[in-house]
């Protein structure tokens, strides 16, 4: 039944119950697992993990890609499985197939994967299957070299392939297969509304301004496109404006590179994972032929490199949960404190990409936060990596700006109008203080320290 | 008498007077200039411009590669001659010599001036006489081709030359040629100290333990290392520790440089440009052969290519003006708001460097400014690009931690003992609220504030 998905005969005898592939990771190993952003991560063994933690003193240091799927990261951490969740690793359990010598075919991400399986002195593969054996051939495995001897990464195009379709490990380090049926969880993006439309508009006259210039091609460029609903929502947005034969040089391809493809607008996609809606999903793997040639999944040392990002000279489009005066950006912590999300790929691309934009709705829960602040609350991007940032307001074109001018064009065009009049007095305020970034400190996190105490940024709203 | 420094014969009719040449510079006008942190800057033409505005309007915007010496960006900004200081740009006045084809050689920088002549309708050209023609072969003029056909950058080791000698650019864009006989402005380094050479030994210890784990190769890698005196100290330290045969990937070349190379420490030093005091100047250029088979000057696109830093693994060691308890760091700004220096190459590094280090003393104004704060007023580095903290105090290593832990590892290493309990305090109390990386937001900047209104940063002092 599975010998089409190992077909190196002499690793037949590897395969095993989930439990007891389990039964080889044992407390206080670290472990790697493939997943990235709920795609093609372990399934079967780190349920069977779980399942031990009920009657065994069991703990683990945990590393992968990005988050993983199914539930499976709560599961463990209630479980008490996860006694840390990053560093280094030992064994991982990947999911995927396996060729005449032994390597390994990934399905819908790569991840960190192939650094775990070639740093690993065992591996636990995972075979799913409900993918199909055609996801053979999307993979692009390019591992640098090792440091002095490391030369130029030979990428000069998206849609270029430099490495082996399959991860090259010793098939001697196989030490499980698991037979499994678990599908990823598919992804919970929002449907595009008014306000993603009016942000990718304010994006579509911008680019249409610079290609007008002459300073962006009339494709664009390679496009880098973040995680989640709002930039899946402003990137379907490109499918009713007038550039042909994009390309994509992303992380994560959501639905909205499908709808590109279907559009006819978009050439190629590369990306280090697929991660779509439960519709898209269907779709996509049940008629994957139509897509294969016009993807391929990287290694996401290679999907992130900044030496890529920064030849290819990709433009990134990113989410910000909140943004301030001078461009400074926070994508991960709500208030300064409680994360919301990972920072993801996002400083890689922000750094070196050619253009860096932030989008973000200007106000959030019903006009109590607003996404342009005073003072951000905690930084991701600083003022020197961001370009441009927009919100369903308009769009501040950033760009050899000083401090001074970046507020303005911020509160011109970002800030939602019930906010923009505090920001006005805020920042008149501090100019009257002085200095290159001006501020009134005592002040510059008032609008969060409202937000938490008064349920509202303005105490007189 | 000059005509050794200017080999193409046609091109001697363009000499004439620094006011001659300065004459070709109108009202309005983008002017780019030669010159990056005071190495190889023009002088006799922006000191012409500056005595023009004496009688005429005259408003020109200015770009360079960095900060400029013989404090012309003070007499400029003060004659009013600056609209603005930093974009797009049309006439570069160069410091250098020209060759049999009419490229240029650059003195003791390279930085911006490359692409500023590449895109120049015009070039004016000064020759100092002070500088000898030995200089010719110092430089590696490497621009990467246009996108998207861009390729590679073959550069693979920091002694590598990959480009050519002078700026290749069409003579007859040469408009003028100006004999002076300014010098570069000396640095004003401080010399070590104490606290610097406890910095350094910190450091020492922490390499030879990376060192001894296998981490990092006896050589240590390519090292970059930031401006300032006590990078400058902190890398002399260098000279006495158990390191042979270290190279630097750096952008300025400072003392420390030439102190290393004369202890036969150091094999090979890449730069963007060499800033030396008075007497090591005087030293090294009196000397110059000495040196100059060691030592590469590459525009500043290349010394601190994303590209480049991360394929070689550089160590980038950079200074801090403060950081906060969960390693955000502030290079830039004083109390937020005031400008101290600009952020330099350091925001390419520590993105991209295999190690990302910033160095600072603990306090300043004797106890009035403690360096470690709750959260930093201004973030130039974010919490993700930040491996290593040193103060005299000792070394926190940040990687894999989490926030808390990173808080708990600058406590205890860094701080000074003055303000360590008032910090510990802050974090038992943002400990208590939560958060993933906690807070009290209404004092997060109070040290901030109490500095600015009683000059102290704890009010009990």
């Amino acid at each position: 039944m599975y010998s089409e998905r190992i077909r190196l005969a002499s690793l037949h005898d590897k395969v095993m119950s989930a439990a007891e592939a389990a039964s080889l990771i044992k407390d206080g190993m670290t472990v790697g697992m493939s997943g990235f952003a709920c795609a093609g991560d372990a399934k079967a063994v780190p349920f069977a993990l779980v399942e031990r933690t009920g009657h065994e003193p069991l703990s683990i240091s945990l590393i992968t890609g990005a988050s993983i799927g199914n539930g499976l990261d709560k599961l463990m951490a209630e479980a008490g499985l996860l006694a840390r969740r990053m560093p280094f690793q030992a064994d991982p359990a990947l999911r995927k197939a396996i060729t005449e010598d032994g390597h390994i075919v990934p399905t819908a991400s790569v991840g960190n994967s192939a650094n775990l399986a070639l740093f690993a002195d065992q591996v636990i593969v995972e075979i799913s299957l409900r993918y199909g054996a055609n996801l053979e051939g999307l993979h692009d495995i390019y591992i640098p070299p090792e440091r002095p001897e490391r030369s130029p990464i030979p990428l000069v195009r998206p849609d270029q392939r430099i490495g082996a379709t399959a991860i090259p490990i010793d098939p001697a380090k196989i030490a499980a297969i698991v037979i499994s049926e678990y599908s990823d969880s598919p992804s919970n993006v929002l449907p595009p509304d008014g306000e993603t439309q009016a942000i990718a508009d304010h994006l579509i006259g911008f680019f249409a301004n610079e290609v007008e210039a002459g300073r962006l091609p009339r494709n664009l460029g390679p496009l880098q496109v973040g995680v989640g609903s709002i930039a899946n929502a402003v990137m379907a947005g490109l499918v009713d404006a007038p550039f042909e034969n994009l390309s994509m040089y992303s992380e994560v391809l959501q639905d909205s590179t499908f709808e590109l493809f279907d559009a006819g607008k978009l050439d190629f996609a590369s990306g280090s994972s697929i991660v779509l809606s439960a519709a898209r999903g269907a779709q996509v793997f049940g008629d994957f032929e139509r897509y294969k040639e016009r993807l391929v999944l990287r290694p996401q040392e290679i999907s992130n490199h900044p030496e890529v990002a920064r030849r290819l000279g990709i433009i990134g489009i990113n989410t910000a949960l909140e943004f301030d005066l001078y461009g400074n950006v926070n994508s991960t912590h709500v208030g300064g404190t409680r994360m919301m999300n990972g920072i993801g790929g996002s400083g890689d691309f922000a750094r070196n990409a050619q253009l860096a934009i932030f989008v973000t709705k200007s106000i959030a829960k019903d006009g109590a936060i607003s996404s342009v602040v005073p003072m951000v609350s905690h930084v991701d991007h600083t003022e020197h990596d961001v370009d441009i940032l927009v919100t369903e307001q308009g769009l501040a074109d950033l760009r050899g700006l000083a401090p001074r001018e970046r507020a303005r064009a911020i509160i011109d065009n970002c800030v939602h109008p019930e906010y923009r009049a505090a920001l006005e007095d805020y920042f008149a305020r501090a100019c009257e203080r002085g200095g290159q970034t001006p501020h009134v400190l005592e002040e510059a996190l008032s609008w969060h320290i409202n937000q938490e105490r008064r349920g509202h940024m303005l105490t007189t709203a």
